[in-house]
């Protein structure tokens, strides 16, 4: 079984609704690019690659609608904030000779076919990280849901279970929205990966029995000194590896990389709604009017991590990044 | 309004329904020692002090119902294996001289009186190490709902707030149970106690940004060296606090002291049921099948322990409990 977030169909675009997984397998058809920015805000697609690729079909969606493509754009990019890849993507497309609907359903469909051929790129160098038996640990979902396919942190995963590395997974549910425990294991069950999954506090006990091999995780931006703003709890697992002497990797595509960033400390970081926490699928279960604080994402420090695997390669702290004039990633 | 989650009534123990809470006040009364057996194991009612306070009202009920007192024992005892209080309770109605129903109903009285007063003592003590202004973080419930009344960590945080200190608690959600979000948020906003719950992955960041002054936590059962068995995600934090240089405590009364364990290696370790990691209010949120890991306690060992809160004052790191012939708490 495949595993897809999103299909282009020429005229619309075709989102698997994660609100609703793993139970339920329901496809919304978006026809605008309001449609595209509502669905990237309520999560009805989520992760950092596939937000991006989801931005560039809503600005072929207003070529195709002749909207003003400047006002989709803001329209886009006001959508979420921390994902940096939503805003590269968005630039790529305003930086087109050519703004017909042509021409950005062409370049649309080129980020998300790169994307996924990123991932694979990913898979391949990560996979060298990966012992020949290996207790993973990973949060949040970075599969075949956050991206266009293969995944980040999750494509490494996969790329070793696919060269016959005998991997088992084990999965922080990810609260607030728990993508952990409704995505990830939805894809790793997909697929027969083994797995458990985990309560997000239940990872240190882990750690300390000598359970976990590696931590890897994907990210949402990555400051030139590394910082790596990631889902929430991440920073949390980057410690605690630290603690217990286990590599802690970063696993994204170039894309997510925001060079005009000095650190992390300048990463606006989305606060979302109380509900999250207090209401699991419309049922209340804390207090009304519960105090909530419920940011979406941390920043974990370059210094505690280990290895950022992008499509280019492995690089290690400390970490210096910057494009040169090729475009090439260096540090 | 004052929260309890026990009342004796004479020929009935009433317990408040704590699976239910904060949405629904139940009330269900028990009037044999299998009731509150089953009462303990389905968490009816939890936290290691009310434990044993129910299970020796569970003795006075079998006394009363003139059942086998030693079955009556065995059954309590195998109703929840991680909390050292409910054996001590048990040991300490097993070793009465006489075994009528009154002398069983007035020594399981003594227990709840004693373990109310315990707190007060714990928060008295407790106290004194709360800054004048402090940002509090603290997990599960350790509060009336956990004991007979003010309770141990939360009642160090009432304690501070009666005796008119500015305390902000961020109260961890603690899943999979949800105790921080359902019962500890419950708890604090029926006192204006200013607060906001988290999810438990967001600890590490608040410490980072400076806005944790301590740590403070329960416990189950703590053992001669220290290392500390309580609910699962205490043993993360107490790693973050160290991380952090921010101080971690645990509060809990003497009974929760095993000295006959030398570490908390030998701590049994509860694991429970993949639907309480998946099911949320009769909703599931996991693919169907979904593996699970579900360890209800972790142990966080003694040397990441700054202070150890009891009735009869504060224990300092390192720890070697042990208790002298009066009887007296030593190390």
């Amino acid at each position: 079984m495949t595993v897809k977030a999103l299909e282009w169909a020429g005229d619309r675009l075709r989102m698997l609704d994660q609100r609703v997984l793993p139970l339920s397998e329901t496809w919304i058809d978006l026809e605008t690019h309001h449609q595209v920015a509502e669905a990237i805000r309520d999560m009805v697609v989520r992760g950092a690659p596939a937000i991006g690729v989801a931005a560039a079909y809503g600005m072929a969606l207003a070529a195709r609608n002749q909207a003003d493509l400047k006002e989709a754009k803001d329209v886009l990019a006001a959508s979420r904030p921390t994902a940096v890849n939503l805003f590269w993507a968005l630039d790529r497309i305003a930086a087109l000779p050519d703004s017909s609907f042509a021409a950005i359903e062409k370049e649309a469909r080129a980020i998300e076919l790169e994307d996924l051929q990123m991932n694979l790129s990913i898979g391949h160098h990560g996979n060298r990280l990966i012992p020949e038996k290996a207790n993973i640990l990973t949060v949040c979902n970075t599969g075949s849901l956050a991206t266009a396919g293969h995944g980040t942190a999750l494509g490494v995963i996969r790329s070793a279970f696919y060269e016959g590395k005998e991997v088992f997974v084990y999965s922080c549910e990810t609260r607030p929205r728990m993508q952990g425990l409704r995505l990830t294991a939805y894809e790793l069950a997909a697929e027969d990966i083994p797995f458990q999954s985990i309560a997000d506090g239940a990872a240190a006990s882990l750690m300390r029995a000598g359970k976990i091999d590696l931590v890897i995780a994907g990210a949402d931006r990555i400051a030139a000194n590394g910082d790596t703003a990631n889902k929430i709890g991440t920073y949390s697992l980057a410690v605690l590896a630290k603690h217990h002497g286990i590599p802690f990797y970063i696993a994204a595509p170039s894309s997510t990389l925001d060079s005009s960033l000095a650190s992390g400390d300048s990463i606006p970081i989305e606060e979302r709604s109380a509900d999250e926490l207090c209401v699991v699928d419309g049922m209340r279960v804390a207090p009304l009017n519960c105090p909530v604080y419920n940011p979406a994402f941390d920043v974990t420090p370059g210094e505690l991590i280990t290895g950022i695997i992008t499509e280019e390669g492995v690089f290690r702290a400390p970490y210096a990044f910057q494009r040169d004039a090729t475009s090439q990633l260096t540090q």
